[in-house]
């Protein structure tokens, strides 16, 4: 099953918890289907203009390739060539640093994913990860 | 003054009772800030795959050209030739049809957009400038 | 000889006293070389986010294909398919209404173009050709 | 409070002054507001055909993501495929090298920026914060 708008903003709300309980900077926090296609997005004031695009390049990135961002960029660091091809083909829909991530169901299907940018990396990833664990969905971070 | 999160997202949500209200199929919902940023959005269960493209380029599109998407319209019908150009100029961020509408503030000033999809393009632009209105600002449909 | 930057600055303040003399919508004007490449650019106050693109595009189609954006208006009135064509063969950089005028020396040489938006397509023209010729050159504006 | 047509030119006078007082190879600057549109440009002789594009992909960079493009180089130099992956995302428009320089005013807030090309990225860089001091404003390098 697919994330619903519902979940989705469950997700968002969280997500904006955890950066404000943990001093992160403004963060932007983009929720995507199944199919890879925007459910909800919120960014919050005092994020530089293109931070929707980074967020959703780590989402749509993870699903694209169906691993999260982490481990997108772990292939990075491997082999650039790889990811930069990667880029080119989606359309630079794929951003290979940590925060974006794989959201799954009790049943281990694909539910959609969360992609996050504003502050660290890891710290994008720690929001994404505890707020889709907040609404009682799995993570997939790597 | 560019919109804030916080009234973006009682933008999104004074939309969706609208279109609940009056039984419009499922909206999805794009709020940009005034240099055309995405700010916050959410789709509802049921919409098709990319409304957000089409909603985000209404309100894009919008802002782009300065007046409200049943202008593009407009200007389409009378010179298809030109409003195709511009949407390439614009790396097709143009969507030509009302449910694109410009938020002016209290002193007139451009505050950033909103793009609706998801009924008829009549009612796309009704829930929008319902919704800009609901929290006080002023909505330019034309 | 390609226009340099004290000619194409002086084009610019020309073009802006026409604007502000007729009482036109705020301007943006571009002025290219003749290898289509920006020289100078002003966008007045006022004018939407991105009337450097529509008025790039007027100036860089002009040139690309050796007539004022009028002709390219008049192609696409007679073969919207060519233009349209056209226009994704130069990456979106042809916008096909007048305001995009080619800037000719005494020995009739091309030495670049001019391209305004953000009135009526023919006051763009009136302003883009009177500037031209305020600076001793001469105006193609089809 | 966006830049400006009136501060944006007086931005592109200072820079070309700085850098003829250094004497410093011919320079491109280009000036945007906070959403990332251009306001002024200016191209000096000598400048070779693109330096516009290169201008103007620091100063977009810089915006984007909220940092100078000194920190884009900085983070490319750890990371080459998180900022090859940005640039794809944002079109091409992130050039990670020193000379986009974030403009804000008396109250901390982004009032747009400026990027320079044409000299070593330092010089260019010195040129736009130089620039951005003379109108009273503050510049973030990094």
């Amino acid at each position: 099953m697919s994330i619903g708008l519902a979940t989705a903003r469950s997700v968002v709300d969280e997500a904006l918890a955890v950066g404000r309980q943990h001093g992160f900077k403004p963060l932007t926090v983009v929720v995507l289907d199944a199919g890879g296609h925007v459910v909800a997005a919120a960014r919050e004031d005092g994020a530089s203009n293109n931070r929707f695009e980074i967020a959703h390049g780590k989402a749509y990135g993870a699903l694209a390739l169906g691993m999260g961002s982490r481990a997108l960029m772990e292939r990075a660091e491997q082999q650039a060539y790889f990811i930069s091809a990667a880029a080119a083909a989606l359309g630079g829909r794929l951003i290979p640093v940590p925060g974006g991530v794989i959201v799954r169901g009790d049943d281990g299907a694909v539910e959609g994913a969360v992609g996050i940018s504003g502050d660290t990396s890891d710290n994008d990833e720690t929001a994404a990860a505890k707020a889709i664990q907040a609404v009682g969905l799995t993570a997939q971070v790597a």
